[in-house]
């Protein structure tokens, strides 16, 4: 190695710890402890760029290193007072990878490195004890016959069994028996084990380099996005072996400086007396927690305690921290940051925020928004292990259980009743919706997570599992089976997990949310902090009163065509569609207006003021009637049946079918819906729009401040909102004139259609306001119908890197993010202080919303149930965004 | 009127021919013809300024005009000889509409006018024909009575039958009895008839004036798009009264200057002895053809063919003559440039080009290149006057009749016997496709322009109507019914128009297409003229020599899956997709390999190394497989059929309708196809490369020049292409190697996903060439889906005005075309002179072609059968944007 390459090796106490990208994340730790004074074993770090040269050579370990090693263990050998090599006073050595991102378990370690048939026997004498010596002895041959020589790890399982052997309980002559049996598994692989410890530390850094790239550390990056710029090769760390297995005044285990589930500031985690550290990682022995340390041990506890807070103080992050005591003494061997449970990182931050460790700043940008689900929703216990039985799309998260109904009248019936009920179908319509109310979860065999299904229940904050397709629900509609077995019969209990898409056949516990001061403290923070203003969509008032307690700021987006989703609504909205006078469909319109109203009244009284927008209807009309097979079945039902009622029966249902098959559509995405409906059937917008204009004359004159806006969906022309916004000025005027007063409300339109963003200019002369409906526009973006997508091509498209992000998820910035920056652009041209927003799923996503700020946008609407996500998102949009301003924050 | 305003009036020997905006057509046309020396009868003109001045005031003549037109009056009186409202030798005055645009029979005219009961007396002396001028004064008091007055035209008409008043054949008694029943009609109004004839004539200027907004006048300036600064008024040309209808020796008739149907040069009309115009023009009476004026009026024929050429010399134009012969002598009433079929414009043009007449450009300007569809395809006999049964949508041009057949398989076998068959379905599959060939016409009842039958038969060149939703099929399938009553049997003969989308319950003759030399003379000029390289869109060998033999420079859209729609592929393509293993797929390519391959060599030879671009597979897969219903109803036969034979066909067929539910999408448009599924089912994509390269090896090695493009569809992100790309490299350097030579074809994207105009920039960086799928691109672009906007709401929108030109027949540039824009600019940033066109229906659209034109692309592909069209449209394009260039052609 010549002189002018960089120091490839550090010790300890010379190596930089904050320099983790060149001494991986395990060598700065131990770098930065040494520093602290605290008890580390001695070792040095193999650095990063040595992968590096590694690679470059073709897996080859760089010309004079392993003189550079030479050099390192005689200094090992000079702290510790031992010898590599040496039959009487052996110096053993753990070698560890140690990348600059924390990669849990997928490259390799080797420990007791050192031993061979003299120094075991060295390491017996001292440690007078030849059963210890012969134990690590067997670990260390299996560990490097596995790693280095390439062994099949299962014959030396085989090998223990067959000797007898199982933790903390074998005689000497098995032990011998075994180390025999493991060094001829060795040379079984046609390689030699080495007995030479430079030989053997010459191989393990070997191994551990190739372990980078290996295929479950590939795998890994690829999963979790770590790029080379994050971390280009593993370092090595090479430590002076201490040993938690020399008796029962030896011991080893992990700990947590505060509690990862719930935050506590108290230690938490496991240890076990007279082991090894992989003892307690794989899980073969039963680990006593903590707690027990302070009986047992108590000045190793005192002393771990205090080694603790002195970490959490110098890092002022909660640590995830291995130790060993060996013979009563304490060896810190690890330390990282703490991954925690959502609702422990909010009360960390807070806590730590409160005992001056860290500002406001640090604190918010501590906490994973999307995490937050966790809070918000019911979730499964993590401590049950509980198989699924099947999984499908995670389409509305949360978790429940109930009783598992296949039929949609049924399930509404027991749900009044008070039952829990689970409603599974292979899909849904709006007029299942009433069901839903009634039901705790709601599960499909087919569909997205845009099918009806997953849609609604989003909007109830209902837990749903969608296009669940391992599932086959029998035709009698009694049962499903999996893979062809009957799993569960109606009745049964059942519980699903819209987080994960999981369902499980069994009653299986979960866990209630908690709004807890914390959270509220953060959601505070975060409402300050913000760049941008947060609205809900809501179409009901609970939904509102839900937003208005989380602190959205109004309403973004209430679905007119929700408030349809009730049985005598739906009713009213199939005769209002299949009316053949005008005289018909006008008196089903009055109903309509009626309850429309008092609708928009209580959602405009809970808002108090703040702004609602109001979308007029958007989904095509065959969306309100049944479905074409639905009515072939009964229609044949009933002729089968016979008599002069069937007979009837069956003419009105046949008059329904033809209309149905009238209004059916090739591509319903792409047809007969939003400002085309409203354009066609004016009636239907100039009744919604009047009840908009009542609901807001009536509350104005009772003294509720009402602040309304009305959005036209699927705009492509500036002609279309024309039209309709001539319809709303005319209605509008109507009631004002009626009333007696002027009504607050604006006109704007949904951009969600490509051609309105290049027509944007336009649109803008004639809207008063605009918000992006991302959804619809990504679809057409794409030309991906979101449902086929995500059913056919785009899980493939995503596991292959096609496409590296789903664009349904968070907005693909290169594609649909142009066209909302030419929109913003164009419009503001035309009028400067236009208000614009985005409605729609991508309104609750952390990346989404800070797209959103960057490019301008004044507000996201998120639905209700994500209103927390989106605001603490914001939050760190805007600490990104902006750091100068933070002074207060920083000071706070 | 004060004299600071403009000249009202003008005589026509004052007037300046050439200002049609002034005078209106008709008035131009005789001030021109008058200065030319013809025999126009003395008249004078209210200009339009007055019309619009009337407008401004609230619909009132402007103050001191009539003082003008009194004064106009006497001059008349001067030059006539006779004296308005005289009852000896009275003047009688046509007063009649003109506007600059020719918006024949929209607005009103009255003869006649001056007569009454004192003045009638006086012509019927001066005329010696009692009768005549009683004839000429009910007609008078009809039309000022209905125009005027506003009186029931149909009472006059009773009031002649119950007179016993036919043409020519009348007493005086019973004229008079006729008169004094017209002038108690007229008094029954409550308007005075007035026998003042300045009353007469104020009232008369007055009504022409307001005919302008009259209900269809308004209504054909829609239809024909005629907007204000086109026209903005209609004058009033006030001309002296000459008759046709004083006896033998006087005739009124029109003629054409050359055959208006053939182009043939020769004079063309029909005359009346003995009538007034409007006679000839009601069609009551049987006109003479022109030629009997020879024998019959030799001098005034003489006279006539000379005013002719006179006219065609002046105007360098075929005229549509009106004349009238009073007494023997010749007046020429109104000229105007004659409207004809489109092969007498191409016919005409090139003959007056060869007279010396016009030159190149404008003999091209000349012609409509959408009316040349006329010429390409055969039509209806336009002497027919048959009733059509229904309407449907014009899918495919060309009329055609033969037997209606409505079963699929039965179309083919009777087709292959070489019966002319027309096949008749709700709808059509890939399945069907056989059956398309083996018949000469198709007419669905469902679908748009854009549905399988409508596509399918435009490639093919034949005659089709879709979506003709009058017609109902009855479920037998042996006849349909519109209205309810059965129209049309299986068997029957019918008879279909796919340039008007009607449908004929007979055999209607047709005209068969020709080719004249002087349409071969209009497409050379055009293809030495134009600036832009026109391609075909050509899937098979016939069509790709069809285009060359009209001038197509390439194929730029070979639609691979075409190929698959004959009955032995389509066998195999179904299972390709229904195999079950790795080998059964295989073997299925392989045999699709072979079959591509020769089509492919067959079009490459026809081409003889023009570039041809072959597109991969578009269609999803499930277009391949039967439709769910026909399977279902398979299976139910089957099933009642009962037997061992029929449980394994059911079983079979079991399978495939749970493989078609698999691949079934809710919305197919923006579902799992393209490249999607060249991706995911990478061994289709890999097999059409091969047959492309291997078809292209065979050739070149056997000295065929062969240059071949290789497009893949829905591409939305650069990934994508890469993906095939890096397939096509390997795909082709193995065949390379193979054969040991170097193939000479490249690798593009069609343009047709709205994202990939956003990302083009990356897109070229991948792509050698790029081609717009418009048919797509506007249909994500609006979010409209064809086929369900056709049939629901474009039709309603386009009558509207919310949309002014359906985007599917011609580029919408405010929205596709500023993503066009986008995606030319951004890619040849990258790559300066990359090729781009486009293929599609857009391609062969005149407008759109000027638009691509404009914007730079390389070529526009049309279909085959529209390449003639597409070629004058770029020559006229050519013309339009580059009128400086032109001084070549204006000179040769």
């Amino acid at each position: 190695m010549s002189s002018a390459i960089a120091k490839p090796i550090y010790f300890f106490d010379e190596a930089d710890g904050k320099n983790r990208a060149l001494l991986g994340g395990k060598g700065a730790g131990l770098a930065e402890m040494t520093k602290l004074g605290l008890p580390v074993p001695p070792g040095f770090i193999i650095t990063t760029d040595i992968c590096e040269k590694f690679y470059e050579a073709g897996k080859r370990l760089p010309d004079g290193l392993m003189d550079e090693v030479r050099k390192s263990v005689r200094r090992l050998e000079s702290i510790t007072g031992k010898k590599f090599g040496d039959a009487k006073n052996p110096l053993l050595v753990s070698v560890r990878s140690g990348a600059p991102v924390s990669m849990p378990g997928m490259m390799d370690t080797i420990l007791n490195l050192g031993l061979n048939d003299q120094t075991v026997e060295g390491l017996a004498a001292q440690s007078g004890d030849a059963r210890f010596a012969l134990d690590a002895y067997r670990r260390f041959i299996q560990m490097f016959g596995k790693i280095v020589l390439g062994a099949d790890d299962r014959q030396f399982e085989k090998a223990l069994v067959g000797n007898g052997i199982n933790n903390n309980s074998s005689d000497e002559k098995a032990l011998r028996q075994v180390i025999a049996s493991f060094r001829s598994l060795c040379e079984a692989t046609g390689k030699r084990f080495p007995d030479d410890p430079y030989k053997q530390i010459e191989l393990a850094i070997d191994a551990v380099f190739r372990s980078w790239t290996g295929k479950r550390a590939v795998e890994y990056r690829r999963q979790y996005g770590i790029t080379p710029d994050m971390a280009n090769g593993t370092a090595v760390t090479v430590v002076a072996m201490v040993f938690g297995n020399m008796g029962r005044d030896s011991a080893t285990g992990v700990v947590f400086t505060r509690n990862p589930e719930t935050g506590e500031k108290k230690l938490y985690g496991d240890y076990l007396v007279n082991a090894q550290g992989e003892d307690v990682v794989s899980g073969k022995a039963n680990p006593s927690h903590i707690d027990q340390l302070e009986s047992e041990m108590p000045q190793v506890f005192g002393q771990l305690s205090q080694v603790c807070q002195k970490l959490e103080n110098h890092f002022r992050e909660c640590q995830d921290v291995e130790f060993t005591v060996e013979r009563g003494r304490l060896y810190i061997l690890q330390t990282r940051t703490a991954k925690m449970s959502a609702g422990a990182s909010v009360k960390t931050s807070v806590d730590m925020y409160h005992e001056g460790l860290i500002n406001k700043v640090e604190a918010l940008q501590r906490i994973d928004p999307e995490g937050l689900e966790q809070i918000l929703y019911p979730r499964i216990d993590s401590h049950v292990k509980q198989k699924p039985v099947a999984t499908g799309v995670a389409a509305s998260p949360g978790a429940a259980s109930g009783i598992a109904v296949f039929d949609v009248a049924k399930a509404e019936a027991m749900g009044k009743r008070g039952e829990k009920v689970i409603l599974i179908r292979e899909d849904t319509k709006p007029d299942d919706v009433p069901a839903f109310f009634q039901s705790v979860g709601i599960l499909t065999t087919r569909g997205g997570k845009t099918s009806h299904a997953a849609v609604v229940a989003r909007g109830m904050g209902k837990p749903c599992v969608v296009g669940c397709s391992q599932i086959e629900i029998d035709p009698e509609g009694a049962s499903f089976s999996v893979a062809g077995r009957v799993a569960v019969s109606e009745g049964q209990k059942i519980t699903i997990d819209g987080s994960t898409g999981r369902v499980y056949t069994v009653e299986v516990p979960t866990v209630a949310p908690e709004i807890t001061s914390e959270f509220k403290e953060i959601l505070q923070w975060s409402a300050e902090m913000k760049a941008i203003r947060i609205r809900a969509n809501a179409d009901t008032p609970e939904s509102a009163t839900l937003a208005r307690k989380y602190g959205a700021e109004g309403i973004g987006l209430c679905r007119t065509e929700r408030m349809f989703n009730q049985h005598d609504r739906i009713a009213l909205f199939t005769k209002m569609v299949m009316a053949e006078t005008e005289q018909e469909r006008e008196k089903a319109l009055a109903e309509l207006e009626r309850l429309q109203k008092s609708d928009f009244k209580a959602i405009f009284k809970e808002m108090q003021g703040l702004p609602v927008t109001i979308r007029l209807l958007d989904p095509p009309l065959h969306e309100f009637l049944p479905k074409e097979e639905d009515l072939m079945m009964q229609i044949f039902e009933l002729k089968s049946e016979g008599g002069h009622k069937a007979e009837s029966e069956m003419l009105k249902r046949e008059k329904m079918l033809r209309r149905v098959r009238e209004l059916s559509e090739i591509n319903p995405m792409l047809g007969h819906r939003g400002v085309r409906v409203g354009i066609t059937f004016p009636e239907i917008y100039e009744m919604q729009i009047r009840a908009v204009c009542e609901a807001a004359a009536d509350l104005t004159k009772e003294g509720v401040k009402v602040e309304s806006q009305i959005m036209v969906p699927q705009v492509a022309t500036v002609n279309e909102l024309a039209t309709v916004r001539h319809m709303f000025e005319s209605v509008k005027r109507d009631a004002e004139h009626r009333h007696k007063i002027k009504l607050k409300i604006v006109f704007g339109s949904m951009i969600e259609v490509v051609r309105s963003c290049l027509v944007a200019d336009e649109i803008a002369h004639v809207a008063d306001f605009l918000s992006f409906g991302t959804n619809d526009l990504t679809q057409a973006t794409f030309s991906f119908s979101r449902e086929d997508a995500e059913g056919k091509f785009l899980p493939f498209y995503l596991e292959k890197g096609v496409i590296a992000v789903n664009p349904f998820q968070s907005i693909d910035q290169k594609g649909v993010g142009r066209l909302m920056k030419m929109t913003i652009e164009m419009a503001r041209k035309v009028k400067k202080d236009m208000e614009i927003g985005i409605c729609g799923e991508h309104g609750g996503d952390p990346k989404s919303i800070e797209f959103c700020t960057a490019i301008g946008l004044d507000y996201v609407s998120a639905s209700s149930h994500r209103i927390p996500i989106a605001i603490l998102a914001a939050a760190q949009s805007a600490i990104r965004g902006n750091k100068s301003k933070l002074s207060r924050f920083l000071t706070d």
